[in-house]
């Protein structure tokens, strides 16, 4: 289980010369610039509360995505392997994908592994909960564990998925990331998130 | 220093009931959509090889970020906490930013801990490198780690930036990514290639 971490909200260590703190920008209101399958362009007009300058930003708009850590009996986790049109190439990742409309986390993320890769398991919980880059995207990153995951489901892929479902030691996937066989920024949160508990699964 | 890895590629285990290898989809063109001060949204036209079929995807592209591990002679790491439109909220984050055309990451990174947070370092180098998002983003977000980093030099902010500075003794860095006082999923990736360094340093 992750440490016992204290909430203490007094970690800053002041500098010497503190600079004025910044200030929350009012939000005046936001339109849609383009609307695609997966996301929204908008932009967002903002005010500074002492400059009163005004400004638009850009920001793209998409519901929360959900990330699954699935630990097979032999402690192996479940990876997928996809042609990604971001970059152009291939990926090793997790399983997930974007949660439908009033769907919670844990459901999701237990949807998208049975889809994505024919696998279920138990004891599901959130592990932990990103924001995907709080400077352009307004959405978070929920990553959900799951244990004992065996592959017992039809595989249901979403129009143009294709996936290889593959599956690691866990030191091995961690290796991956360090050696940059694994790439994808939201897949090392969750090897970062899932650290403590493979600790304890290790110790046994 | 990280760990030796492996870079063998005999990871996978085969399941007993392979599927297809995913293809790799041809790009047959891509054309901008929306162009704004930080990054494009274009529509890439794609091919399927095998089932012929044609299909646009979206792709936000932005120039490679830099995320920066500065780390004090007491062994703080230099923090700085902003107002992100994004999320329309404040975040916790490492000091970073947009690379310049033709801009080094290591170069890029010192650049930015100076503008941002007026401090210099030694020893800089490449720790780590992600996709910020394959499936959507296609760039690439470089992590540097700095050594022995203290303030001397003026701050430089871009327009509309207000940045508290912050330090924070390098185990509480951790703890807040582990509590969500961090969410932002560059800082936790970067704080991931950070660990095993950090575990030489506390052996002295």
């Amino acid at each position: 289980m992750p440490p016992e971490l204290s909430s203490r909200g007094a970690f800053f260590c002041p500098m010497n010369k503190p600079e004025p703190k910044p200030s929350r920008w009012d939000k005046l209101g936001e339109s849609i610039l383009t609307r695609t399958r997966i996301f929204d362009l908008r932009t967002a007009h903002y005010r500074h509360p002492v400059r009163n300058a005004e400004r638009d930003f850009y920001v793209v708009h998409s519901p929360d995505w959900v990330n699954v850590i699935a630990l097979t009996p032999d402690h192996q986790l479940v990876l997928v392997r996809q042609f990604r049109f971001g970059v152009d190439d291939f990926s090793i990742e997790i399983p997930g994908g974007v949660m439908d409309l009033g769907e919670e986390p844990v459901a999701a993320g237990l949807r998208e592994l049975r889809e994505e890769t024919g696998y279920a398991g138990q004891n599901a919980r959130i592990i932990g909960r990103v924001h995907s880059n709080p400077a352009i995207l307004s959405n978070a990153c929920h990553f959900v564990f799951v244990e004992l995951a065996v592959r017992s489901e039809a595989l249901q892929w979403d129009t143009d998925e294709e996936i290889e479902v593959v599956t690691a030691p866990v030191d091995e996937v961690f290796a991956m990331a360090h050696s940059r066989q694994i790439t994808h920024s939201l897949v090392l949160d969750a090897l970062f998130y899932f650290w403590p508990y493979w600790l304890e699964i290790k110790k046994g």
